[in-house]
C-alpha cells in the first residue's frame, strides 16, 4: 500500500529516483498476444522527452526504454512486462548543499518528515521523471485499446491567460502534434509559445489546462459506487505531478445549468455494429459517463496544472533545523510543463480504460 | 474489483439498492479500542436524511442504523463492523413502467447494457441512497480522526449563480449547521434558499459547489506517486453521485498565477508539540499538500455537483428497444442535493484520511 | 488488510461474532444473470448446521440466511450480494467468568494481546460459526461453477486411526451424504461413527482428514508464480478453523517417488469439445495442476483437521494476569468437526475456482 | 491479479523468464531507514545458486543482483526497491525443437493453453529461476525481521526415504550450512548426499521435506479468518516450484492425538520484556499459532517437495497438435532441489512475517 502501483488488473508498478541508477516499472496483467510496437512506444517517450523544443527544459536525457521480460517474438506473453530507463544524465555532481534545504512547494520537506530520510539529489522519487514510466506503460495500454477501437487525444487548451475557447468538436485534433506547445489551433498555439518564451526569460513558470477526449468507448466501462470511470480518471490525473484540478463533461460549469438544461435526452439512432441498440444521447453534457459507467458517447475532461515549483529565481526557504536559507535558481527546467504533459495525460487515461476493459469482462455471466 | 470497496486498510464495502430490503456495509480495519459514539453516528445520518427541511426531498426514511458486529461494550474490537439500514420507505408499488424506460442522465441505460439486468425500482444500486452507508462509516472515521485531533468541515459555497466569495479563513464554520442550506454566511444562505425554492416550484433542479477544509493534519499523510493524498481525495469526491469536478488548493485558479506567485515559502515558526521542527509556510496555495503528502497546513478543496437528473417535469427518452417514450416527472426528489451532500463530502474525506493514518504507520522503520 | 476478505474478483467479506447480533457477509463480483437457487443454498447450510445428527454438537441454531441485496427477480444483478444469519441461539447468559480466562489452544489469548479487547462470549470472531458465511458464498460459487460444468465433492477419509484406504477413483462419491459422518464407504463410515461416539462419552475430541475432488476443470485456471491454483487452494483450506495441513496430488507421499515414477506422461486422447487438443495425461500424480495451472485432469487434495480444542473435561490454564485457573468443560460442542466441515471444504474450493475463472478471462487478448 | 505479486504491505512483484534478458523485482513497502547489507543479500543468493556443490545442477549462473532504486547511502528510503539479475547463462541456442513439445509435469502445456503463446526457451516464466528474486526480497525481509529479533531457520529433514527423525529442538541448527545437503545432522546428511549421488547417476530425481522454524515471533502476528498466519505461510510455501504439501505444528500427525492430548496448556512463566504477561504454553503442538495468530512460541512447519520433473532420461510426450513425441533428457539439472530450496523456504517465510509485522501496526488504536 506504498502508493507505487496503479490499476487493478492492468496494473503498473513503477520505481526509480531522478538521480538514481534507473527508473522503470513492471506492467502486470497485460493479456497475452498483443503485438508490442517498439517504435510507437519510443515515439510516445519522445513526446515527453526533455529538450524536444526550445520551450522545454534543455536537459538531455535519452530516455531509451529497455524491456526485460514478458515479450516474446514481438508479442506479450501474459507475463509481467518489466522495463527500465537508465539515468544517463545522472552526473557526478555534489548535491550536499540540497541535503538540508527544502525547496518551496516541492516534496523535499514532506518526504523528509514522512520517511526520516530522502534521496536529496534532485527530486528523488518525487521528481516528474517518474512519469516516463507511465508513458511506457500507457503506450502499451494504447496498443491494447486500439484493438478495441478506442483512441485518446489530449491537447493543451490553456496556458496562463491564453485560452483555446473552441470546443473539442470544433477542433482538428490531428494537428496537435504540429505545434511545439501541443495546441491544435495554430493561432492560439502561437500566443502560448510567445507567453512561455516571456515567462522563461523571467526565470518564472506558468500553468494551464490540458483537455482530453476519448473516442470509441463501448457502453459499460466503469464500476458502480466507488470505482466510477470518472473517479478513476480523476485519481489518475490528480496523481500526475503539478495537477491541481480535474473536471469531466460540463465539469465546474455545471453550476450554470438547470437540470432541465443539463440532462442528455436519449434518442433513437441508426442501428450499427458498434451501437446495436440504436440508442444515443442528443447532447453530451454528461461527458460520456452516466452513473460512473461509459454510455458510448465521447468522454472528455480537463486537467489543471499549476506553474512548476522550480524557478530560475532565488527563493527564501528554511533548512531542516528551521533556519532561514536561500534556494538558488539554477539548473535546466521547464517554464511550462504542459506540452510535455500531454502524453502523460493520455497515458494515464489509457491505463484507466485498459483496466476497466479487463474488469468489465467479469460483469456478465455469459 | 467490482467497485464496492473503498480504502486500503481502513476499508469500507457497501451493499444495497434503493428499493431492496436494506442497505449497509462492512467497515474492516478500524483499529480496536475506539469508543463508538452511537448518538454521534445517528446525528451524522440525520444531517443526510431526506425530509430534514422544506428544501430537500419530502421522502420519509427513518435511516436508523443497526450495528451487527465488531463492537463490544461500546468499543471497536478490531473485527469487521457490519451495519444495515432497512428500507422502510420501500412501498409495494408497481414499478414495471420503469422496466424498459431509461431516465435521462441516470444510470438506467448504462447498468442495463453492462449487466444485462437491473433492479429498475428507483435507481437500484446507482441511487444516492447508498451514500447513507458512507456517512455511517465516515462518522466512525471521524471518531478515529478526533483521536488524532483532525477535524473536517464542509459547507455549501455556491448554488447555481449564488456564490459565497469569502475564503474559508474569513468564515465562521461553526455556523454551517445553522442554515438549512448549510452555508455558514447567513446572507448568502438566505439567497441560496430562495433560489432553491424557486427552482423547486418549476419542478427543476440546480447544482453548486461544496467546499471542505481539513484542520489538524500532521505532516506525512499521503503516499508517493499514484496514491497522493489529493488523488485519493479526488477519487473519493468524484465517486459521490452527481459530482463533476474536484480541485484542491488554488485548483483551476492556479492558471492565474506564475510560479513565483504560487510557491509557498517555508518560514520559521514557533516550536510546538504539533510542529516540533517549527516549520510552516507563509502562504498555502498548495492546499496543505506537497508532493502528494500533507505538510501540516490546512487542506482545502472544492467539489462541483451537477443539478440532479430527476425532474418534476416530463422528459423525452427511449426504451430498451430504442423506441421513443416520455418519462413522467413525479415522486419526491431534491431540487438541490448540496445541503444533504455536506456530510457525505465530510465522510469521504474522513475515510481517506483515516486510511492514510494507518498507511503512514508503515513508512518508517522505528 | 484486516483479513476478513477472500478472493480477488469473486470476493467474499464476512462479519460477525458467535454471540453477537448476526453473522453474514458481502459477496462482491458475482457476475450478473446467475439464477440464485435459494433452496440449494439453504440445503448447503443445513449440511453444516449444528444438531444435524447425534455425533455433532446438539446446539440449536436455525442458520436461516436472509439476502439483503444484489438479487432481483431471482437472479444476481452484478451488485454486491449481502446476507445475514441472525444468532438466534445467543442467550442472555453471564459470560463474565470467561472474561479473563484463556481457553487452551483457542484464540482467546492471541486476540486479547493483539487487540487489547475481545468479545469473550464464546469464541467471538474466532468461532467456527463464521464458516456458515463461507458456505452461503460457496453455495453461490457452486451455482456459478455449474455453468462451467465443474463439480466439487469432499468426504471424510480419516477419523483418528480409522482410515479409508481406497483412492477417490474407487469410491462412489454420490454416497457421501448417506452417512452422518460423510464417508462414502459404509463399512468405514460405521467405524468412524463408533469411534466418535466413544470419544464423545469421554468428553474428548478427535481429528481427521477430509479429501476433496474437483471434476470438470478446464485447462488454464490458476495464475503463475505466487497465485498458483494449489497455493490459493492451500490458503483457503488452511484458513478453515482447526486445519493443520494441506497436500494436493501425491502430496507428502511424493517423497516416495522418483521423478521417473512421478511424472505424468502426456498422451493422445479422443478429441472432444471439452478437450479440443485431444491431450491428456496417462497418470495424475500431479493432481490436475501443473506449474500452478489446471491441466484438465481431476484436482484432488487432502486437508488435515486437528481435534477441536473445546473439551467436556476440565483443563488447567491461566488468566489475563498470568494466574493459574481451571477451565470447566461444559456446553454443547462437537466431538469431531469433520462431518460438518465437508461443506466448508467444498465451499472454500468453490470460491477459489470461481475466482480463477474470472481471473482467467483476462489471460488472452481475444 | 495476474499472480506476480506477493504480500499486502511488504510487497514483492517479480518479473522475468529463465532465458530472457533479466529477472528481477520491485519490493514496495519496505519501511525507510533499514540498513541494506549487500554482502548478506548476495550470500543468501549464493545459498540458492546453481553449481554450489556436486549434488546440484552444474549450470553456471553468476546471480549477481543489481539494485536500481530505493536505497540511498546504504539505507532504504521507503521508496520501491527495484533489482535485477541478468541472465548471463542465456546462450544463443536453438530452442525451436521445444516449441511444440510439452515436457511431462512441467508447465509447458498449461501455459500454452492458458495464454496461446509461451516463451518456450527453458521454462520461461514457470522456471524456478524466478525464485532467485524471492531470495533477494527475502534477504531484505530478514534484515527487517532482525530488528524485531525474529530469526528463521530451515533445513532438509528428509530426502526420499532418508529421514531425520529428531525434532528441531534436539538439533543444532547452526550446523545446517556445514553440509552441502543442508541437513544439520551429519550422519543423516551423509546418507542424503549418497542417495542423491545415486539418483543423479541414474539420470533421475528425488524429492523430500524441508522443515522450518521461526524463533522470536511476538504475540499478535497474523490476521483473523482468511489471512491466518499459517494460511499465508501455507500459500507462500505452496507457491514455490515443486511443492506438494504443507503442514504446521503437529500437522497431519494431529490425527493421532485426542483433543486432551493435543491442547497446549497455558502456564505461568517468568515475566520478561519479551513476555510481559508471563504467559507461555507447556507444550507447543499448535506450532506457535492459535486462531491464526502467533502466540509467542516457536513456529514450525514442513514443506514437501516432489522430485523435479526434468530428468536426464528420455520421456514420452505429445506435441501441440497431440502427436506423440519423445523428450530427450539433456541439459544440466538438479537431481534433488532441496538443498538449494532451503533459502527459498526461509525467504518466503520472511516475506510473510515482515508483511504481518506491518499489518499488525494497525490492530490497536494506540
Amino acid at each position: 500500500m506504498a502508493g507505487n502501483t496503479f490499476g487493478s488488473l492492468f496494473r503498473l508498478t513503477t520505481f526509480g529516483e531522478s538521480h538514481g541508477i534507473a527508473i522503470g516499472g513492471i506492467l502486470d496483467g497485460c493479456p497475452a498476444g498483443l503485438q508490442i510496437d517498439m517504435e510507437f512506444i519510443q515515439n510516445e517517450l519522445n513526446r515527453r522527452k526533455p529538450g524536444q523544443s526550445h520551450i522545454t527544459t534543455q536537459r538531455k536525457e535519452e530516455d531509451k526504454v529497455r524491456f526485460l521480460s514478458g515479450i516474446f517474438e514481438g508479442k506479450s506473453t501474459g507475463q509481467p512486462i518489466a522495463f527500465s530507463i537508465e539515468n544517463t544524465d545522472q552526473r557526478d555532481k555534489d548535491y550536499t548543499h540540497l541535503k538540508d534545504s527544502f525547496r518551496p512547494s516541492h516534496a523535499d520537506y514532506t518526504y523528509q518528515v514522512k520517511y526520516g530520510i530522502r534521496d536529496y539529489r534532485g527530486g528523488g522519487r518525487s521528481s516528474a521523471r517518474e512519469t516516463a514510466c507511465r508513458v511506457v506503460a500507457g503506450a502499451i495500454a494504447k496498443l491494447f485499446l486500439s484493438h478495441h477501437k478506442i483512441s485518446i487525444k489530449a491537447y493543451v487548451s490553456q496556458v496562463g491567460p491564453v485560452k483555446l475557447e473552441k470546443h473539442y468538436r470544433d477542433l482538428d485534433l490531428t494537428k496537435t502534434e504540429e505545434s511545439i506547445v501541443r495546441c491544435p489551433d495554430a493561432t492560439i498555439a502561437y500566443k502560448m509559445v510567445s507567453l512561455i518564451e516571456d515567462i522563461r526569460k523571467d526565470g518564472d513558470t506558468i500553468g494551464g489546462i490540458i483537455s482530453c477526449v476519448v473516442i470509441g468507448t463501448p457502453v459499460g466501462l466503469g464500476e458502480p459506487v466507488f470505482d466510477k470511470l470518472h473517479a478513476e480518471l480523476g485519481k489518475a490525473m490528480l496523481s500526475i505531478n503539478a495537477v491541481k484540478g480535474f473536471e469531466y463533461g460540463e465539469g465546474f460549469n455545471c453550476i450554470n445549468f438547470k437540470g432541465s438544461e443539463m440532462n442528455d435526452a436519449f434518442i433513437h439512432d441508426v442501428r450499427t455494429e458498434a451501437n446495436p441498440r440504436a440508442i444515443r444521447t442528443s447532447t453530451n453534457h454528461s461527458g460520456g459517463i452516466q452513473g460512473g459507467i461509459s454510455n458510448g458517447e465521447d468522454i472528455y475532461f480537463n486537467v489543471a496544472f499549476k506553474p512548476v515549483a522550480t524557478l530560475m529565481q532565488d527563493q527564501q526557504s528554511v533548512d531542516g533545523s528551521g533556519q532561514e536559507t536561500t534556494i538558488k535558481g539554477k539548473g535546466r527546467h521547464d517554464p511550462c510543463v504542459l506540452p510535455r504533459a500531454v502524453p502523460i495525460v493520455e497515458s494515464m487515461a489509457a491505463l484507466v480504460l485498459a483496466d476497466f476493459i479487463l474488469r468489465n469482462k467479469c460483469s456478465k455471466l455469459i
